[in-house]
């Protein structure tokens, strides 16, 4: 049996490289050599234990690589193909994937849907921090890379961007939108570049440090408020002159995020929240408008899906936005626990470490 | 000055039947003789000062009448004519009616929105429980009543039917949806018709009170979850065999209503809000699913403006809809007083008071 | 090799019935011995010669039947299950498909995208005039029927319902619209019955075939125009006060019904159209509006996919629409001949023939 | 009476500077001092008398200017205001602007809705190529001009902008499209402007025209299709590897773009139309897939309204889009005729000519 590397979640606070066999692949799957992969905040609240999966799993999900080998039943790729998938990987034929919601992809339930069912790599199934990972679903995940486009141009296709960008579409930003986005992680700045993708023409990020002000300010970002100098409420207020936004992106996951995000809309604005809650939430009577201000709350997880991959990486092809200066990291997979430890603790300044095996 | 009746706020449980002076017009307004009015959740709120209005102020939001004169800019309209105006009066030219927000309507603000805004009659200026009501805006808001229709028959579309419709249209209903509508009052009780009228193949009412249950099920409801007889969200659960609803309709305002509500969502599911609360709210992580299920949350003001009234009362005229069984007594403006202690204490299985000057 | 009774398009005017080998089922397929299945207006083009298939093909698109073996990858249903598919079964896995236009699956193809892709039953493979039928993808494609329904309840699911609901839901028919349906077949039935499902309150059906009328008065219809009592435009007009309809329905496939339907819609309204075209159409500049009316037009091909039958079945289920008077005669496999005379002259009032082997 | 000079069409080929009396206005309308103004090729189309206006009527529907007096009832505007109004002027309360569809406007008629009947300016009131103009429904229609941006950078706002980044929006262009645009006059120039800013990720402009080409891409065409270079449509086919495009968007008003536009669509996409068109339109019936191909025909008319201005105005605010390229000529009103001589002949590269007066 051959054997590959991988990145195990062995228990709380260690996610350690061990050996793992090479997996085997059913007729629908594909076996995907992983030549680029990365870490997400996701994969520390693994290793932390806050967000429970089996010891021993293989974790990570979000692949670039080459397709080693497809099942019998799977046409239209090939092997040798480069190709990504989404961290999401719906299967196509739940009944949440055919009422466009396969994010939430239940196969095995009764009914088709279950809750966050569409994530499978390193959480459900073995994910993507190895030499290789199997490839649920082939046809309806893999999507081949332009030929033109690197591994790291891509890598913040499968989540990044997708969850970024979705949080400004879900939120159903319009041309001539204000948009503010409250935390300028990975997440928030694609969400920044996602606001701008779609036509807001005001954009404000929300946070505090220097780097990642300065990413937001090239990614589309027209006004910074600091929440170290002063009240973010009243910051945003002021800067639209009293009126509120028309969408506000929560991308952190915290009560006060979520709360600033409620309190700057506009009334029938939308509050459009990506962030992943470790807490119950609280909303204010006030800014709730007794439940009369017309206001939405959208919460949404990363879409998935081989067509929504290709048009990421054509956003990417297109010059439309320059993911780039993400990726802050480039280490071995060999050196992942290290790069946990960086990236954890979110040292020299790093955004997104590209691992290669 | 000629003096007509109007039912006045005096002071917290006060409402009374004063002589105030009939109202002067603008030259965009119009001076209606109210011949139907009804009282409404919301009065009694203002009735018991859980919502703040200036003392003296008219109250009521929900006029039936005759134009009785028209400002001297109005036109398309004639003195004489049976018309109604919705309980929400957008002025028509604010930011939030050219962009679709019009119940947000915020003339005199100087961004043009305003939190619940377009709710003026008995809120912000004199309302309709009166022998005559000034309406602001009179091209915008007066949609005549076709001759067939009686006063009674669309009584309930200024606020009743344009409030709950609009918790099904909001909450996104389609074709085939499981919809669950949370406390069967005059608002809940149209929720489910407009729940039905929107293709919702199965329709679940929560509510312990026979006569309400008994109408719900002429409106539309096909199954009545008992909240005396168990667990709520235990008992739609298995209703839908695990599934869950695709939209969850909250019509009274408490915590209770809205986390069941949530709870008993499908992943991706829609919460449409209709209560006014008094209270802040908490969403609990679990059913949140910690912010990643694709939930949406949405909460919904009355929708008002002629165009609106005329397509509910061509519901009505139509006969897809009979909501004649909400309007359960009848009594004069003379008596309003005894009206308020009929309707806040829910006696005598009242729905709706049909108040006549 | 065991043998069945199938329809076979010999050549153009010569559809009989003759004896076919059972099919083979691949991994993801299913073998469906069909119950019940029914005739089409399409299959009729077929019959013709107007629209193509390869000789020697089985026809039909409706199945109603049980499930005689399921291929090795198949999970979530049993053999013995009762199960309709819809006439257009889509692989769920195209870009098509992932884009929420599975019917325009082009699996096959180099993108993912073909016309009228999705229709392959009795067009590109063996369709279910026949005592069994391969149903491609069945995961993505079989719906267990609803015990309490019988094969005739849900017969209309495949093609009838889902087709002519289709009218009024991509037609955006809302509360309160008024809507026109051209011509009263079996489809245009259905898009009445869908007007009626989505919130018209006006619907007037155009056709002056007496049972048919008299069918559409049954399913949602409220004014009837006659096209040989006088111009079609002319009474829709008067019927709407010179307002015009806010969706008109096309569901015959003619220049005249396309023509009026346009000539009807107020400003801003929209041609939905369902019929299938046998010639070039010719758009009128002044009805358009010179191309400045905000006008709509918007074709439609058959939903198909599993949850859009479980949907369709549970509309029958609930009781919101009884579609049982379209099934006018019935029949055996063996004289499908003369049912193919019966249906395609119409003759006896025949709107639909339900079909057993 | 006071005097001012203003572009008066006369007859059949001559519009000429006349003297007029200034505008009186009413209780709800404003006069606007214009500053700048341009020509329309809708305004070529009255010169040559191929659209009708009444003999003696002021041309022009593209608004620049200051308010020199407000009617008696105008709130929220005062006198000295830099302002724009759009070249659709909606009433705020017909029920074409209460249904969301204000363009056709049908202040009255009947029922509220005419087609075309937003149109004010230049067509059934006086317009703007003049000293002065009237502005009906002022609160409705003014937008304040940001003191930052010039007369110029504002002057696409009314009718160019608008128009064309509706090609985009009505067409429904979402992130990673690939969209044509058929035609890159100003309008056309302003439709790739507006798929870029909703995140189209391949746009094709299709023209001949050097400077039109030049322009097209740096407002965001990825690629140019020349039409004197062989077949348009195969051309595009080969640029998208034989998929088709998302949204194609005419912009020109001819049979050729029109059915060019069709036959370039993927199944399931949008041909969004924005050309005025002089003659019948012809529907061929392959590339139309005889009804079945999911296609949608969408027409639009500039939307208008202050709302509508003021997001126009932040998107050039902001940078998102630089239209000045746009404007390559600027002449004096009192030479408006050499103006539309140039204009009209498409001479000396001219995309818009500024007017002052």
């Amino acid at each position: 049996m051959a054997l590959m590397k991988a990145a195990v979640f062995v228990e709380k606070n260690r996610i350690v490289v061990e050996e793992k066999p090479i997996p085997d692949i059913g007729p629908l799957d594909a076996l995907l050599r992983i030549t680029t992969t990365t870490i997400c905040g996701t994969d520390v609240h693994i290793l932390r234990g806050e967000y429970p999966v089996a010891k021993g799993l293989i974790v990570g999900h979000e692949p670039v690589g080459v397709i080693e080998k497809l099942g019998a039943q799977v046409q239209g790729l090939h092997e040798g193909q480069r190709v990504i998938a989404g961290a999401i990987t719906p299967s196509g034929h739940s009944n949440a994937c055919l009422c466009g919601c396969s994010a939430q992809d239940g196969v095995g339930t009764a009914h088709g849907f279950k809750a966050i069912g569409g994530w499978k790599f390193g959480n459900i199934i073995d994910g993507c921090q190895a030499e290789y990972v199997r490839v649920p679903d082939a046809m309806v995940n893999l999507s081949p890379i332009p030929d033109q486009l690197s591994d790291e141009q891509v890598l913040m296709c499968p989540d990044i961007m997708s969850t970024g960008f979705s949080g400004a579409e879900r939120g159903g930003v319009i041309l001539g939108d204000t948009v503010a986005v409250f935390a300028l992680g990975p997440i928030g700045l694609c969400a920044v570049a996602g606001a701008r993708l779609l036509g807001a023409s005001t954009i404000i990020g929300v946070d505090a440090v220097a780097e990642r002000v300065s990413v937001a300010r090239r990614m589309g970002a027209d006004h910074i408020v600091d929440f170290t100098q002063g009240n973010v409420v009243e910051q945003i207020m002021a800067l639209t002159a009293g009126r509120g936004v028309d969408v506000a992106i929560e991308a952190l996951g915290t009560q006060a995020t979520f709360e600033a995000a409620l309190r700057v809309l506009r009334p029938g604005g939308t509050l459009s929240s990506l962030g992943v809650y470790s807490a119950d939430l609280h909303i204010p009577l006030g800014p709730y408008a007794a439940g009369l201000g017309d206001y939405r709350i959208i919460t949404s997880l990363c879409p998935g899906g081989k067509e929504r991959m290709r048009r990421l990486m054509q956003v990417v092809a297109s010059g439309r936005v320059d993911v780039s200066p993400l990726v802050t990291h480039r280490m071995r997979l060999d050196d992942i626990e290290a790069a946990y430890e960086l990236f954890a603790h979110q040292r020299n300044g790093v955004m997104k470490v590209a691992i290669t095996p």
